[in-house]
């Protein structure tokens, strides 16, 4: 049994980018006791708090405690991670001095095996993830424009929900954020899978294409089922049944967003660090583990992980 | 049985491309009488003839017979098909007026599939095929550059070598240029993919790479290896065995092209014409027929599909 979330839970935002400002300042503005760790921006957010502009309304929280180590912040009953995973490797130092006995940590990044860096550093007991279906971006240090307020579905590493996973759903949702407990976080994140592998996969390799382009070609609209497909096998083979009536959502889903840019392509764009293990490599690896041949799958994380070395390269040159 | 090639055939080479003019002038100065067909750079042609540069010295044929139309060279025994198999469109017109009785065709065009667009014409029992392992340039009209004179492989179209195929050879190699007649074009036509479809594709769809970055990248050499076997095994499901020592040969010879951009990338990146269908389409299709899967060449083919879309989308815009 896992000890229950405290009434008024001390919570740490790690990153604040878009997501960390953006379910920070809703906690906050509920009324939480919420500490950020802000690593670049710190002044700016220091001086005018943070700014969420969203569809139904703009939320500002004037005073936000903002901290430039974990270690000023202290021990907290719930963290946030909202660093991409390619920031993993400072998780390390971050983390410890955030935890105490009953702490809960919620990552909220993309992709496979995410949970399992923040399980190496603070124990797996003390693990949940986060599915963000959420449209935001940081437009200044802040400053976060919210198109898309979505759904956030939670679960447990490894078991299925728990008392504290229903009070951290509460917390969420008393905030303004809908929130989902769910019972197999793996299997969720296979199903997020089915649509970023292929839409943010193409969009980058096909030559920086939004998905209007995507559904309009036939050669990469078929390419985008197929992917689907073997990402839809390999994870029947690990356990997670996934309808084949998922695979047309998505491209239902797809076809209603127009002309819309994959997250990964915007990062790729930017100049940005992109998940490529987590979204590509790791389910590649898992497949394999199986015997699933993913042969798509594989030639998609190759060529991104080649355009991604091109792109580092030309940076290191300027 | 076919008609021997007469001792002093008529030759029109259509197109004057890189191809077109080293092999048209490499005749023209062994003495044979050939007639150019010459739609762009004629003027200059006429005026400053032919110029090669080769790793062996300098042929220069002062007065070329450079033509605009079909209809003023007339019929001749040996037609050089050297346009793009990307332009047949236009044989329909070109061939006609160049046929006689027992006109020969040789089309030098890469890929599969571009003898029958040229038997379409001129009916299949005038067909032969060559390919050309070559390094030429054109760098102006009538200006070719070549770095390795290589070898011409010729074959009939769907027959085995006969009597004027040995001929034809050996016109080639009274004209300084080494020259073999093979019995099987088709099969040839599949080895010469086991290199083109890896190299010159993912030089385009890894985001412009040379082959030395291909084989240093483990996923890319990875993946041209597994781009080879889907050939090699639609191959043999066709009938052509290719032995696996075959890729371990191409994978040597490249390690020693160092720094080289394959032929289609140096095309994509100047705005030419590529023979996507002829190098990857056709391959595909002809998989299908006999049911071999090819997964990672159709996704091939989608991909730079699609880049070409993209690039002809630019250059419209301009």
């Amino acid at each position: 049994m896992s000890a229950p979330l405290p009434e008024n839970p001390r919570i740490a935002i790690v990153g604040s980018g878009a997501l960390g400002c953006y379910y920070g300042a809703r906690l906050a503005k509920a009324g939480n006791d919420v500490h950020f760790l802000v690593r670049s921006g710190r002044a700016a957010v220091m001086a005018r708090g943070i700014r969420l502009k969203t569809p139904t309304g703009r939320i500002h929280v004037k005073k936000v405690a903002a901290y430039g180590t974990a270690g000023e912040i202290g021990p907290c009953d719930l963290i946030i991670v909202s660093v991409k995973a390619t920031a993993n490797d400072a998780l390390a130092k971050i983390l410890p001095p955030l935890m105490g006995a009953n702490t809960l940590v919620l990552t909220l990044q993309n992709g496979l095996g995410v949970e399992e860096p923040v399980a190496n550093v603070v124990g797996a007991a003390h693990v949940l993830g986060a599915i963000c279906f959420v449209g935001c971006t940081r437009t200044a240090p802040g400053v976060v424009q919210c198109s898309f307020p979505g759904l956030v579905m939670i679960g447990e590493f490894g078991r299925p929900v728990q008392a504290r996973t229903r009070e951290l759903a509460q917390l969420f949702e008393k905030a303004g954020v809908k929130c989902e407990a769910h019972d197999n976080l793996e299997e969720m994140r296979w199903k997020k899978l089915v649509w970023n592998v292929p839409f943010n996969g193409l969009a980058i390799a096909a030559g920086g294409v939004t998905t209007d382009i995507i559904m309009a070609d036939e050669g990469l609209r078929t390419l985008a089922r197929r992917l689907m497909e073997e990402i839809v096998e390999a994870a029947a083979k690990l356990g997670h049944a996934i309808p084949r009536t998922f695979m047309d959502l998505q491209f239902e889903r797809t076809a209603k967003l127009e002309r819309y840019s994959p997250s990964s392509l915007i990062d790729y764009h930017e100049g940005r660090e992109i998940e490529l293990e987590e979204i590509w490599g790791e389910p590649v690896r898992r497949a394999k583990t199986v015997g699933v041949p993913v042969p798509r799958l594989e030639m998609l994380y190759w060529l991104i992980k080649r355009l991604l070395a091109a792109r580092k390269a030309v940076k290191k040159a300027r």
